[in-house]
């Protein structure tokens, strides 16, 4: 585990220079958020341990042994010698800040660059995950597992409710994506590694991935070769959440 | 409109100085998260125009209007200028960046201040709030209005996933206000004001106010001169979503 797949041949190339920071550990919980760490380590080109956690098959939660780790027990978390930080937004700009050399984020400030930056590192969490859980709940309701009579309250809370914010919500990402090829700008940055979560769930939950500007971003981050370093570390992504 | 409150006596002495930006203006919904917004431009002193927009009272949506501002048509929205800017997170930093002259967050990097300042700022609307939507969510459903074999369903989604992901988050955040009286450490900052919501929220629709640190947290915001102007300015304000 300790050997990082960035020693392998298909690292060669990428990048140039490799950061040693003393010990830094990702703490992983499989077909996650936490993937996404992975992906900006590897662009970043910085070594790190990573540390397997498996869901629980059936509720899906995440095992015990992470709340040792941070009290939520959620992932992603990363430990960072004395450092122990959860919540993605804020480990995906901490890796950005602390190694990143400025290459992944615009200079702090209130530019026009920075706000849109901040914008979209706040929007991925804040705005766009809270229905695509919605959708997870509503389509559990409705599965085989409950009682019959929650299926008719599950597809009445979909399609008047959850399924038209979530087009509100993907309509207005494809626009805002018609306008530049990355989140940020003409740059690519870190918020496209947070916006990358809510894409990939949206474009299975929600169809996001039949707007044509939303999958040509998806297909042009999963031929970045961090991503694919990222997916080959961190399993199976099939976007549960 | 245009003459804010700040000019009223109450504002005496609070604060000494105050900015004048070209034309900021809050796009605000009654009892909404762009009460936070007003709280945050209150503490920094700055003077900005006020629009108010309604909720729909049965939909408790947004009005039709919000979306000439923004495509989502959702609060806060705040205008400056070129900028129109969404997400509370964002707007709060965008206002403490441009206008607070360093008072209201730790100076850019990786420094551990700022690490915990940022978790914060994503930990409010990324990790508490969403428990808190599905909470409302599922009380929508025991209501009177929707057919009576909603209630147990709603009853079950409550005590055996949404109830204890509240307590696990509110058991969490009394911890972490037992350590230091604000969010961020010694030093009131914008982190409190976008943890605001989630506890006011959370005080209401989980009992969080009975945890005594969460409590205190509570009392001592709610004694704080510029929140109340801000309240006196952005009306009735009882934690709906
Ligand atoms: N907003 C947080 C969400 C964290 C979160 O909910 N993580 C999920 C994985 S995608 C998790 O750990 N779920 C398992 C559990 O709640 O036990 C973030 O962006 O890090
Ligand atoms: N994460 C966003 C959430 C924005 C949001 O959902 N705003 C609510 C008000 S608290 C809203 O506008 N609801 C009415 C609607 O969706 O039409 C933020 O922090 O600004």
């Amino acid at each position: 585990m300790l050997s990082p797949v960035c020693d392998t041949p298909i690292r060669q190339g990428f990048p140039a220079k490799k950061i040693r920071p003393t010990m830094l550990t990702v703490h992983h919980l499989n077909n996650s958020r936490s993937q996404r760490v992975l992906w900006m380590l590897e662009e970043i080109g910085v070594e790190y341990e990573l540390k397997h956690y498996q869901r629980d098959p059936r509720t899906m939660f995440a095992p015990p042994e992470l709340r040792t780790i941070h009290p939520l027990g959620k992932a992603p978390v990363v430990t960072d010698g004395e450092l122990t930080l959860a919540e993605s937004g804020a480990i995906i700009e901490y890796l950005a800040d602390r190694y990143g050399e400025g290459r992944f984020l615009p200079p702090p400030g209130a530019s026009p660059e920075r706000v849109r930056y901040n914008y979209w590192m706040h929007y991925a969490e804040g705005s766009a995950m809270p229905p695509l859980l919605l959708k997870l709940v509503a389509r559990r309701l409705e599965s085989a597992k409950m009682p019959f009579f929650a299926k008719p309250i599950a597809q009445t809370m979909q399609s008047s409710f959850i399924d038209p914010q979530l087009r509100l919500h993907f309509g207005y990402i494809e626009a805002e994506l018609a306008k530049s090829p990355w989140f940020a700008g003409d740059a690519f940055s870190a918020a496209d590694v947070q916006m990358s979560f809510p894409l990939e769930t949206g474009g299975q939950r929600a169809g996001a991935k039949n707007l044509p500007h939303i999958r040509a971003f998806l297909e042009r981050i999963h031929a970045k070769p961090a991503y694919q370093r990222a997916l080959a570390r961190g399993g199976r992504y099939d976007y549960a959440s």
